[in-house]
């Protein structure tokens, strides 16, 4: 039998992890998940698509706020036993998907505090990609239509929300490098040679292991 | 004429990073600067390789304590113009030591903030070598001799010695993966594995530069 790859994919905005992430399933042949696991919790939960994709990888808001700005799913303001907030069970959600994901099939899962949500597991291979600054302001232009004159601000704008939410939900550090088996940078390595160094891994790890 | 290689290792006590640095320099046939930049602080200013030994790593002490401690190299308790902490001292003293080895020749340096001190040059590889808590203990028990009732305390006290070092010294955050291209963990890899994966690093920069 094949050995079952099970990789998670944490990125800065702009550093290309998620083509990383999608190159790299392609290579291997096995399954990619970004935003298709939103599509997942969407289906299974018979919520709509587009109001997981607004709090997507958003750490919950404070009660009052999430009272205030309508954000609860089935809000029972009479009853004592409130409902969660609508990001709180996108996680939910996601994490039992994630983690039967990864009972099923050889995988790439970029986001959603993935590496943490199947740190139980131990066949999984967690990467982090950042990028210098310049280059992921490039690319914010060049591959999402940034305006250049907003391309800063709204960096550190994504950059914030990603790590709060991870931190909210972890309890860990986004990013900081003992959360990962292997980190990259994609401004020196490339898109193509990030993919390059995940598979080296892959051999070295099975190559230790034998 | 052969491609110039200067790669710093930022390493946790017990990962394996000095001897990554030291396999990775006897491949790549390069110097290898480890305790050898204090023997060189120390022939270069004259003073004693003991008393450097004492506080490398080691951030300078309150103007109080060191004061109290006797840890001026030269201090003028008269004159109001005190002399530096002697960690101070051998910070600078390092700072001018690796700059210059830059210069000369293709090396590896472990620690000592060399990544940081090297921030202007384009052509460096900045590296941090980590590992589970579990195979640190172990190593810090086999190769260093640490008794295995205190190897907990110690480990956490070195690492604390480290990070607050670097980050006195540099103002950013020791292991946090933007401050390297590359950070592995030598637990799941083992040491022949991250030399290998820091070969692999420099063969695709290289491809990607060409």
């Amino acid at each position: 039998m094949k050995q079952k790859l099970i990789i998670t994919i944490g990125r800065q905005y702009g550093s290309g992890g998620r083509l990383v992430g999608k190159k790299l399933a392609e290579a291997l042949g096995i399954s990619f998940y970004n935003r298709e696991i939103i599509e997942l919790a969407a289906q299974q939960s018979g919520m709509s698509e587009e109001a997981f994709e607004k709090v997507d990888e958003t750490a919950a808001s404070s009660l009052l706020y999430s009272i205030a700005t309508g954000a609860y799913m089935f809000g029972n303001y009479v009853s004592p036993q409130v409902d969660l907030p609508l990001n709180d069970k996108l996680f939910i959600l996601q994490s039992e998907i994630i983690k039967s994901v990864a009972i099923k099939e050889s995988c790439v899962i970029v986001g959603r505090c993935a590496d943490y949500i199947l740190k139980d597991r131990k066949d999984v291979i967690n990467v982090f990609i950042h990028a210098s600054k310049e280059a992921r302001k490039q690319r914010a232009i060049d591959e999402y239509g940034i305006a250049a004159n907003k391309v800063e601000n709204y960096l550190n704008k994504i950059d914030k929300k990603r790590s709060t939410y991870y931190n909210y939900y972890t309890g860990e550090k986004w990013g900081y490098s003992t959360n990962y088996q292997l980190c990259l940078d994609s401004s020196v390595l490339g898109i193509e040679g990030c993919v390059h160094m995940i598979e080296s891994f892959i051999h070295e790890q099975s190559a230790k292991t034998k």
